[in-house]
């Protein structure tokens, strides 16, 4: 029987990159497709004390249900997170905790986008970003973005020209897909803009605390004066991505929508695993953990663009990211990566084709390439043959 | 700064039993208000014990991204299940593992409703449900109800009276709020109404597994013919909620639009606890386990009925369920339970009034009690209070 679906049904398709991720489970297949994290950096061993520690002196607790806005010692150390990295002022209340960063953005749309409204985000932006607000009936417009960020003149003629424009979605550091990193200025125009023009921003920061060379950037956040900034964060970079634990945060009466918008869609997180994280942060050091985590993925971000520049042809560019997990390559404009893509298969090497990254579409000459998950000799391995389906593909 | 939140925010409020829920971590507070799972009887050294198992054999598995459908194993496990009980033809691809049966609500309102589209329900029905249902522009009808069910000839009247009727919500097993249980008849009658209609049917069961006295009655989804029966569940009541895992099985295509809308809404559920729980039911007899929890809950179920036999005044009445966590008391017309519960809490004793289980508002006279999660002598305690507050509210 044909069932009849909600309108939104018609447009959504499979996320390419979870698609792909299926192929690349075959083991053979060298993937720079996923975001996945390193696992042999999951800790582990650290992992099992602390579950046997909150099941043995609190197992009840831990198993049962608990309120929606998370458990409070893991809120608190969020917030006390960022005072002391920003010098901002969150307690407790600015912060939910979520399924994932991925169900901020879900929750996001649920709290803000009526159908119609407008999101601006970076072009290319977060692919899922896009599919989790287009499933509340937003429309997109791209701001053309440089190598410091959103182009502040451009997002200043699109704001004027655009109506409804309900929220600008960025994601200011090391952004997924193309590893690129704002500026401190334009962080703080962004934050006037926002303010000036009351226009939500939601600073999608999944990868901030994998800065493994240069200097910390204040977030966006930071320079957010009437409360209008919210700001995502996770434990999936710098923990483990399996428990599925994120946060959003911001001004208090914007995260109390969130929470009863929470309650509707799954009453709370998983309480177990936010038991376990905070007792892992009470009884280790994760800022080691996480010095840990930039010495692996800086080698091998030098390993995969000292690769790619040995091999790659030389019209093909690409960028060299100060953290995070991705590079962005792009090729000469005749060239398709999804056409590359299906070569570079049969070679058993992944990637992400750059087009649907675009809210506008186009763009078909790019791909994604994540560093972070491959062991070295594989990262060089699979970067080699790479170049040598984009050389067999340039003679054809 | 005055955000500007989508228009659907401005229905929603709080969910009350949340609410009342923060009153009851108050220890002194004798609670019948939430609906927890007895916590003395989760099996917290099996949970270690497979926990250690897991992380020691497949650490770095259990704590990297997985696939959104869900592990495997469990998806198998629960299909096999369905099979065994029911003799359905169900295998992993009819299942999709979410984050508490709570979700498979939140994402069957984004695959089904478009705004203006009416869901029937019983009345009164879950109030999550509708919580769930409304975020995305749901209306709802409340559909007459008797102890066996939805009564058809009401039904069936309903449906030719009604335009745009996209699903039909029901709680067949022990339901929430009432504790009622649907008549096998009713449940093949409904089957047929909505293979006549077209209607989608979302059964909700996450009480079913806990019949603690009589025969199991096959859910309205073993007399599906055309596929259009989606049946939801959860570990919650049976292993613990503090995991969130629940699942939602049926039709493959339709089960497909789940695991797309799950990629948007929060990528995947927990890695881990999906492995812990599989690794336990490998390793443990779940029928004894659920056998145990039965055994306890029928004897809080006769003392919270004898204790109200003999408190309560002969003109309130209530339901004695076969099954599941509550029970649904009847107050004379005049009487409101919201009145019922300040003076309730003033002698630290809790409950849900029962009016906004109700989609068009009214019966204030009823309200909710949970049975299964304080020890047998607060629950007797708790009720002989209670009735004193009945008693001395009835005299004013």
């Amino acid at each position: 029987m044909d069932l009849r679906y909600a309108e939104r049904m018609s447009h959504l398709k499979a996320s390419e990159i979870r698609e792909i991720l299926k192929i690349t489970q075959n083991p053979e297949v060298i993937s720079f497709a996923g975001g996945l994290p390193a696992p042999e950096l999951f800790p582990v061993k650290e992992i099992e004390t602390a579950s046997t520690a909150v099941l043995r002196r609190s197992g009840e607790t831990a198993l049962q249900y608990t309120t929606t806005e998370g458990y409070d010692p893991l809120r608190e150390w969020i917030a006390d997170r960022y005072n002391k990295r920003y010098g901002m002022h969150f307690d407790k209340d600015n912060v939910l905790i979520v399924h994932g960063s991925q169900q901020a953005l879900d929750l996001t749309g649920k709290v803000f986008i009526d159908p119609g409204d407008v999101i601006l985000c970076e072009s290319p932006t977060y692919l899922a970003a896009i599919t989790a607000f287009r499933a509340y009936g937003a429309d997109f417009v791209g701001v053309p973005t440089d190598d410091d960020g959103m182009i502040i003149s451009e997002l200043r003629r699109i704001i004027k020209d655009t109506k409804r424009i309900k929220a600008i979605y960025v994601i200011p550091n090391f952004q997924n897909p193309t590893g690129r990193t704002w500026s401190m200025e334009r962080r703080k125009e962004l934050a006037e803009i926002s303010a000036e023009n009351n226009i939500v921003v939601i600073e999608d920061d999944p990868y901030g605390e994998i800065r493994f060379e240069g200097e910390d950037i204040p977030p966006v956040k930071s320079f957010d004066g009437p409360g209008n900034v919210l700001i995502t964060g996770t434990f999936s970079k710098i923990l483990c991505p399996g428990f599925r634990i994120g946060w959003i945060a911001g001004d208090k009466d914007a995260i109390r929508k969130y929470v009863l918008t929470k309650q509707g869609a799954d009453l709370q997180c998983n309480t177990f695993v936010q038991m376990v994280i905070s007792e892992f942060l009470g009884t280790n050091d994760i800022d080691h953990h996480i010095r840990k985590i930039k010495d692996v993925y800086l080698k091998r971000r030098d390993l995969a663009v000292r690769t790619m520049e040995e091999n790659f042809p030389a019209d093909v560019t690409f960028t060299r990211p100060s953290g995070g997990l991705f590079a962005w390559v792009t090729l000469p404009e005749r060239m398709n990566s999804r056409d590359l893509l299906t070569k570079s298969l049969e070679e058993n090497v992944a990637f992400v084709p750059g087009g649907s990254f675009f809210p506008d579409g186009g763009h078909e000459n790019t791909f994604r390439i994540n560093f972070s998950n491959m062991p070295d000799e594989r990262i060089t391995e699979g970067l080699e043959r790479l170049a040598g389906v984009i050389r067999s593909y340039r003679q054809n």
